[in-house]
């Protein structure tokens, strides 16, 4: 192999590499990516049997040829260039990187040893704005928890409807569901419900949420594909398959309360801030409670340990229902708070024993379920 | 005590408490920052045996008290208030805050289980500009050791000199030296040579690192008092008192070599680019070789190891003597390099055994010498 590639694009390819290029001790080779050449493309392909990246980009190449090199010692390495063409070069399993005065030959291994990305039929796919499509995913990816003794909640939900694909996760704590609109609606000969793994949906919020192009995902009953195309050639960039997670997922609709008796809207942001500070003073049990006025329209947050001391502050806002209390975990509920990109929260209350649900003003496609701490 | 302050400013006095207030086991009082009214002051102290903080704000005294409360505690909460005015009362020993809407009252101890900061004599003292001379101080903190069988290179040494402060720190394997001036020649009546504890000279670089004004350096036999004034009114703001460390500091003079049999001056950030690196593909001993070529005016630096690969590149620059060969811990050098602010640097070179000097071009307060990896 001998290509010329600009330090800035080989840097990109292999940051990516890095963050799922694992730290095996069992199988040493997935702690390398996979250099090879195709026609004027450089490839650069990186697996941890879960999740299998590739990459390209465009290049000259004087002779053909593919090693795998340690992907955090090229990156490192790459990093510390200046932003000028760099010369690869593979002779047996040496890769030489050379760069103005630069020199060094990083000791591989033969690529027949790197295991097989596998391939997804190309037949089944939707269209989705990538940006969008990544920062809807972020209101959820949080929210599974990696459990192996339900697999199926350690992932997160996609089911795909006419134009729309519908992302949840629960921890069974909580509950957060998102409707992701498709570019055109789908043209696809099967519904699909899929369970993705939580940490292949935070790489593709990690590669593709600054992209502004579109993002096709494609769709098979064990794998998924996420494939971004490069702007100046008819040529995939980055692609990305990842297993899917067996079972069933839990029917969460059923949770989601239909009505509520109080109902309170109010400023994000102080809410957040007191939040935290009800923290500080709420214990072990990480208990702070909302004490709903119907007639004055506000809420009061308060917290109590008997080490620590004792917390209250006021958020006013519209009230609609009843007077309330009811007790929650401030984690749960800031996390849920977090997912919220709006300035104003509606808050969805049932009493001391049911579920409350947080929803941004102004935008019906999120929703977060959150279970109160019962009084005891 | 009942006193109203912005939270601006308590935040301040706060986020420095927060530091020095230690997670003690044994002594919880000292997780404590000792809040008290001094007339129209408020007084923020802190102390973990070996650094003693006081600080102070103007404020309204309504009413004259003291408690201690939990440091990080009191911090995370006034974080969160909004910048206004705070009510601070205490009641027995609990600390009530409130600020708009958020109140609380935080359980604390009474003010006599906290310990004394200790006094330092004011007659000899000498001034300095602050933010100079915490720059300096950086130049050689990190070089200390933290030791217990050598508890004198465990701290930084300082010699007053007739208009200088000298400060030097070794870890045995390197020695940074620096040469802080005196705004005014010292008038004090004693010579003094001290030994710092590491820690003290970074709170005293993090506290006084950014304040433009005057520093006091106060000196005693067995404590050093650094002490900030308020610059509307004559009153200190904050005074850090530390202990010394007991022991006679090595005659490090000796090692400092006066001449060289090769002197190289380099742009140091490509010098840095190089070694860090070099520093990928050193190994396990992290050994880097530099190789000088007086002819061609340049230096090759390189390292190889076994399992990784090997590296070298070419940095240019004027060179004085004759050709050598001579290897370094490239975090050493690194770490020199980074005390070093100059673009160019100029490092004198005594053969593969004899110790290195490196030197800032156009500033000769300071320099660092490290020993090389000997050939083996």
């Amino acid at each position: 192999m001998k290509v010329q590639v600009l330090q800035e694009k080989l840097k990109k390819g292999l940051s990516i590499m890095e963050r799922v290029s694992s730290k095996s001790l069992t199988l040493p080779i997935l702690n390398n990516t996979l250099i090879s050449t195709e026609k004027n493309f450089l490839n650069l392909s990186a697996t941890d049997l879960e999740i299998g990246i590739n990459w390209w980009t465009l290049t000259k190449t004087e002779k053909e040829g593919k090693v795998a090199v340690p992907s955090r010692l090229l990156l490192s390495f790459v990093n510390l260039l200046p932003n000028k063409k760099i010369d690869v070069a593979v002779k047996e399993n040496d890769l030489s990187v050379q760069c103005e005065s630069y020199k060094t030959k990083i000791k591989g291994f033969s690529a027949d040893e790197f295991p097989l990305i596998p391939k997804v039929g190309k037949e089944e796919f939707v269209v989705v704005k990538s940006s969008d499509f990544c920062k809807s995913l972020s209101q959820v990816a949080d929210i599974a928890m990696p459990s192996t003794t339900r697999p199926e909640i350690s992932g997160v939900y996609f089911r795909l409807q006419k134009d729309l694909i519908i992302a949840a996760a629960t921890d069974s704590f909580r509950l957060g569901e998102k409707k992701i609109s498709l570019k055109e609606e789908k043209l696809i000969n099967k519904d699909y419900s899929l369970i993705i793994p939580q940490k292949t949906v935070k790489e593709i919020i990690n590669i593709f949420g600054e992209k502004e192009g579109d993002l096709k995902v494609y769709f098979s009953p064990n794998q998924i594909m996420f494939e971004y195309f490069m702007e100046e050639v008819s040529h995939p960039e980055v692609q990305v398959v990842s297993r899917l997670i067996e079972g069933e997922y839990p029917n969460y609709q059923e949770i989601i309360p239909q009505k509520f008796a109080t109902q309170i809207t109010i400023e994000k942001e102080a809410f957040v801030n007191q939040i935290k500070s009800a923290a500080l003073f709420s214990g072990k049990v990480n208990e702070i409670k909302l004490k709903v006025d119907s007639e004055k329209k506000e809420t009061i947050v308060s917290s109590q340990s008997v080490d620590i001391g004792d917390y209250q502050s006021t958020v006013s806002g519209k009230v609609k229902g009843g007077d309330t209390e009811v007790s929650f975990n401030h984690k749960f509920l800031l996390d849920g708070l977090m997912n919220i990109k709006s300035s104003e929260v509606v808050f969805d209350l049932n009493g001391e024993s049911g579920p409350g649900v947080l929803r941004p003003v102004g935008d019906d496609s999120y929703l977060y379920v959150v279970m109160p701490i019962k009084a005891s």
